[in-house]
């Protein structure tokens, strides 16, 4: 059955019950949410067969501690013929969420008083794992020169006391992927310094057919001995609530930090056998699905663009990846708190601001846009935002 | 339909994939698991129901960072109807597993060179949860006087830096309910030295007709502004693999202590949706299901419990409540566990040996045995055992 992403799919009446985040649950009736990196529509019929299959048999027993093998298997091969990344089943931990992922990986090395790079703007989850964790961090203004971050002054902000670099690849918010010599430079600085690299990969399914995806670990294992990485199926399929994810790294030693870390030995930490399969079922069963739904985000990618750049004031960059777009809205007479407020409460359509909360200090002037619509919705809110930029704009 | 706990229920091809953490999955063709405190019925029909009609919708949406509001109404219900304990909705946090609650009621209060007092023996979660929040452990050792546990001396291992006693109600593996007398005695300590109390009710549904369960919650909100609070759905109602529990709190400010260490807010933590529906399940049309489980392990007590005593050099008390024995096989010329292992490898029967890794180091010359089985898999189990009992003995 081939997938479709028009109204007809999306069931609304669902979502207003299920969808928090900022999502329709949580926003008053009539207002738009293109908000929380959350897809409006249903997962592939293949989930919803894996775990009405495995529920069936009434069996929930304790699940193995380190994650199903079986689980494990899909996303090796994932990683090694899907991204270059030749990570083994056994160097996988199947973990409750890519957000639970960094804070073990930030609990597995940091120790209070060590540094952590943050990029400025990116999801505020670095900074959340990181802090938690105890260090101190330090924040790497991301400009972007000839369509690139420049990554060439981040040697500035190394200390000694530098223990680790957070990597968002792709970029969130930025929708940005890295050219293979930038992964290369980040690397040669984690091997001069020696500080680990939390390589957050959750957005990697989501690339579009003019860009390239590179993960820093086709650089190979040797080099990778700090990087410690993090997957979900919250974006490619839409299981945010289930909590499915993983953490794995390309060393032996360093794994068994982060798997002990997690304390799924102690049975403290752990993912639901039900998440788990349903996980096994995307890697295995829904490639199809993930390609025709990349085809319509990148159709609403390109009419989103058009339609943002042509309002006035508004400036936004073509993404590589993600289904967020970014667009500068610094123009505006208003913060990006404001405008945000102020579009929600006039114009009925809600995005996520700019600002210190969710993408930090350098991410003001911004708003964020999610696409993970159908044309129509994302159409009507586009002109709601429209409505509002003209009207504080005169 | 009336639940049946006999073999015809099991289907011991499922365990065999599924069942881990010392159970079927993970012991030898052959070898009968009375390991792990887990069913090995499957769980209420209800339960199944839920998880597939919430599945059939599609959505796995951002959840609610604080849990669904339903499946905190049906844990207040309970709690207030069932254990006299009047918490609110507000006042409970679902969240993955009672492990998970435990490390986080610890991380809420503990800071590194705190003391906190575990019962010897008791469940290794305690000691776990509270070294992993840095603290140190006191053991307090439990000695059974007339018939209950002699709490006269706990004054005793009360220093100036005790910050947490941990309060194990049922206690597992002794199976003991408290007078509340007892846990009056606790509360007088707490209120007289300041120290928060972990209380853990994960098996206050399993308390069989010749006992009665008091939670120490019956004592008042007032006297419980230092106590956090354990609830799960794995031993009642065979969820271990959803991972589905909850922490509650009388006092609101200690609840948004722990709330916030649950880090939840961030959506580090946090609870699967289909663990959140089956958890309303099992609340809200289950009960007729849990009566006939304690009926059925009641039954099983009993048996085991004559068929021990007839064992040669083998005491074990009647528990109040719990589906775990433990009986004292100090007179066996073998550690506890160099008996487990002779009984698993030589007649094809697995038990939990005492001793400092599951219970602590007050539990050795013990064993501990699950009766959530059918009453043929029991006694075959007891047969193999009593084989093992009389090979040693001789």
């Amino acid at each position: 059955m081939k997938p479709v992403f028009d109204s007809s799919a999306i069931r609304f009446d669902i979502l207003r019950q299920r969808a928090y985040n900022l999502r329709w649950a949580e926003q008053e009736e009539g207002v738009i949410p293109l908000t929380a990196a959350d897809m409006d529509f249903p997962c592939a019929p293949e989930i919803v067969k894996a775990v009405t299959d495995y529920a069936q048999a009434g069996y929930f027993s304790y699940a193995p501690k380190m994650g199903f093998p079986e689980f494990k298997k899909s996303i090796s091969r994932m990683l090694n013929e899907k991204k270059k990344e030749p990570i083994p089943p056994e160097l996988i931990l199947p973990i409750d969420s890519a957000a639970r992922a960094m804070s073990v990986i930030a609990k597995a090395v940091l120790k209070p008083g060590d540094e952590a790079i943050v990029c400025d703007p990116v999801d505020y989850l670095f900074k959340t794992s990181m802090e938690a964790a105890g260090a101190k961090i330090v924040l790497f203004p991301m400009e972007i020169r000839d369509g690139a971050i420049d990554f060439s002054r981040l040697e500035q902000y190394i200390t000694p006391k530098t223990k680790m670099f957070g990597l968002c690849n792709p970029h969130n918010p930025l929708g940005m992927c890295y050219p293979l010599k930038d992964l290369d430079h980040i690397l040669k600085l984690s091997e001069k310094y020696g500080f680990y690299i939390m390589n957050d990969e959750i957005w990697s399914d989501i690339i579009y057919s003019d860009a390239q995806f590179h993960s820093i670990l086709e650089l190979g294992a040797a080099r990778n001995a700090r990087t410690l990485s993090v997957f979900g199926f919250s974006k490619s399929y839409g299981l945010a609530g289930l909590r499915v994810g993983c953490l794995y790294a390309a060393s032996p030693e360093l794994f068994a930090r982060a798997a002990e870390a997690s304390q799924a030995d102690s049975t403290i930490g752990g993912i639901s056998s039900l998440s788990q399969a349903a996980g096994i079922a995307c890697l295995d069963q829904c490639g199809y699905w993930l390609d025709a739904f990349l085809k319509h985000l990148e159709g609403n990618r390109d009419y989103a663009l058009k339609r943002l750049n042509s309002m006035p004031g508004i400036r936004c960059r073509k993404p590589d990846a993600t289904f967020v777009l970014f667009p500068d809205i610094s123009s505006l007479p208003m913060t990006a708190l404001e405008f945000t407020e102020f579009a929600r409460k006039e114009y009925k359509v809600a995005v996520v601001p700019g600002g210190e909360t969710f993408f930090g200090p350098g991410s003001e002037g911004h708003i964020r846009i999610c696409l993970a619509t159908s044309r129509e919705v994302l159409a009507e809110g586009l002109n709601r935002l429209e409505r509002a930029v003209l009207a504080v704009s005169r």
